[in-house]
């Protein structure tokens, strides 16, 4: 019998909502590409409630606990006195989110000897200590697919608001003024700028697909070439590395993994390929930038523009530059975590558990690490390492 | 010689920009379907910098007072010792916006005698009473087309950030928190949403065509059906009144123009079609809204959010409870004054002045009221009649 122990994001300060703004999810039948839904046997919970915070369990407690596991969950995540470390030392599984992440890096997994199971409930492991995790033989899934979509559409959401100036303007109707001028001299159309995503894939593509009709000319560099027959639909340009794209871009949008072939790839250096006044949406991890080269960006007027919700450590502590700096249009680390996606992540959280306790493969799509290597989507999209250097510092946050 | 009077929205309160945000604008070479942008024989403007205040004067001043007319520009609108009720009475042409109307009623019409144009430099002449105007004989033109476009990105990064709820995510950064379940318990992906415009003009279709690869349902209701062809591209939905629409739609958007038939078009009785939790963006007018309707609806829960950026009267009073009402995501009237939008229709002002001064017929596609009778698109779109009253309202804003 297994020990579980699940680190989730906190309830709302004014307690569970009694009703949601809405009724119902719309029905979706599958990924774009024919990817199935997660596919477990049952689910104990009701979609478009609240999952993926302490009191919404993902909806685990019951089956596992029918199993005779036990499922120990909390949000106290952060330093050596924290819950998560106490409890660690003899749980099977980990189960963590992107959002609020229970940081693994080789120290902890050093204390955690019956470790067998790293858990995504989202998308991206790199909280996780790859390296010590395959020198541990540590299995490490994620649920992908659950909530690209939902992040496709918060990339298209902040570019348009940023090009737009949409807080700023929002902000002269709450302070009761009319101040058109103030808000428009910042305020321009995306139609026919210049577009282009680092990455291609799941999340990346969907951008491009999204943004078509804008009438905007799209760009995208990967190291996976898209299919012809894509780039030509969407009449994408790629450009063999960042700097290239960069050049030629008024909007940039990350949507790569952090690994730690990309971290910091956006500094000092390469924000002097960017044009003068070019956005930057990043909804892919925070670490992928330099913290201060943004802020400082934004100050000069380099970046017209940034927005993103993936910031490091998770939580920003209250000092964070990016809460405070110009132009910007953060959100705590939301787009993945809507009442949609929680209902998709919550469900193959459950998928790769049965899974796991039945001896069952777990999905090749969902593996990042598998047997001491990169496996499945781990293999195309990662490199082996470690990304989670410094994330001690997210001890700070302090819940206010 | 005539005497043009113009009224434009105030400059910035920290005065005109020293330096954009961007040094330049994309290039657009047509409009969708083939109209040709504004072909004015020259500007005196640089494209991308303010035009639509003050102190932009539209960028006429020269052109105009080299053909030996009085061009006189003012904020001051509202209230009987307005500059605009005293410069009215000697004026030939009345130059207004949409964003900050001076409201051309038929007692205003009376006392302006030798009144031939009334241009509006934007789109949607509701703020001139048609009737008056048809009945004086009063040639009513707008830019049309010259920020559909502007307004059809504005909508849909309205749907995006009230479905996802974009700004009070923004407001637990800034806060300094990490309230992420805060933020989620109102937050949904669009896709699969049931999507429905009222009316599929240039901005409803332009809207419909830049949602369809969200994988939502579209949906529309417009006295003039579109082309099979369109229909089946996008793969609408038509329904013959706007209620039956409303039942099933997720997200309702207005994209109609005001006129009598359409004035409170959405009141107590209409929002009983509407789902529970349904979201309304209107970009299209305020006054197509009973507003304490609105304020209701979102109170009940009826709605889950409104958001646009049209208001009656304009500026709308501190007191306006649009400013204030819960999940709204209002902005005051600037999606069609981008900057990129303020190049097209001073290129678009400047093309119908110079068609009037050197009597050259003004194009179909511009003119609302010719010749005594709704002509041109005003044809098309409009009905004779008013929708100015209660307009006095305006002169209760005091600028902050």
């Amino acid at each position: 019998m297994a020990k579980v122990l699940c680190v989730l994001y906190d309830d709302p300060i004014d307690g569970y909502p009694k009703s949601y703004a809405r009724d119902d999810l719309p029905r979706i039948d599958q990924y774009p590409g024919g990817q199935t839904l997660p596919t477990p046997k049952a689910v104990d919970f009701q979609p478009g409630t609240l999952l993926g915070s302490v009191s919404g369990e993902l909806g685990l407690r019951k089956y596992l606990e029918a199993n005779g596991h036990t499922l120990v969950v909390t949000s106290d995540k952060d330093g050596p006195n924290s819950a998560f470390e106490r409890e660690l030392v003899d749980a099977d599984v980990v189960i963590s989110q992107p959002f609020w992440p229970a940081y693994l890096t080789a120290e902890r997994i050093a204390k955690a000897p019956k470790l067998k199971l790293a858990l995504t409930a989202g998308i991206g492991s790199d909280h996780v200590d790859l390296q010590a995790a395959i020198d541990r033989g540590i299995t490490v899934a994620e649920v992908t697919y659950c909530n690209s979509i939902s992040v496709s559409e918060h990339v298209v959401m902040m570019i348009l608001g940023l090009v737009r100036n949409y807080i700023p303007s929002y902000q002269w109707v709450v302070k009761g003024g009319w101040n058109i001028a103030d808000c428009v001299t910042r305020s321009y159309d995306v139609e026919g700028m210049h577009v282009g995503t680092v990455a291609a894939g799941r999340i990346g593509l969907a951008v491009l697909k999204r943004l078509k009709p804008f009438d905007v000319h799209l760009h995208y560099t990967d190291r996976h070439r898209l299919p012809d027959m894509v780039e030509k639909e969407l009449g994408l340009t790629w450009h063999a590395t960042p700097e290239e794209m960069y050049e030629v871009c008024d909007v940039v949008t990350l949507n790569c993994p952090l690994h730690p072939e990309t971290e910091h790839m956006i500094n000092d250096e390469t924000l002097k390929h960017f044009k003068r006044g070019a956005y930057l949406v990043n909804t892919a991890r925070g670490k992928l930038c330099d913290r201060d080269s943004i802020a400082r960006a934004l100050e000069s007027g380099q970046l017209a523009g940034y927005a993103g919700d993936v910031w490091f450590p998770q939580p920003a502590p209250a000092d964070h530059p990016w809460r405070t700096m110009p132009h910007h249009g953060m959100t705590p680390h939301i787009s993945g975590t809507s009442l949609s996606a929680q209902t998709r992540y919550a469900a193959g959280t459950r998928e790769i558990l049965e899974c796991f306790f039945e001896q069952q493969p777990i999905r090749d799509e969902y593996l990042i690490v598998d047997g001491g290597k990169l496996a499945g989507t781990g293999a195309h999209s990662y490199s082996a390492g470690n990304a989670t250097g410094g994330s001690e510092e997210a001890a700070k946050f302090k819940r206010t």
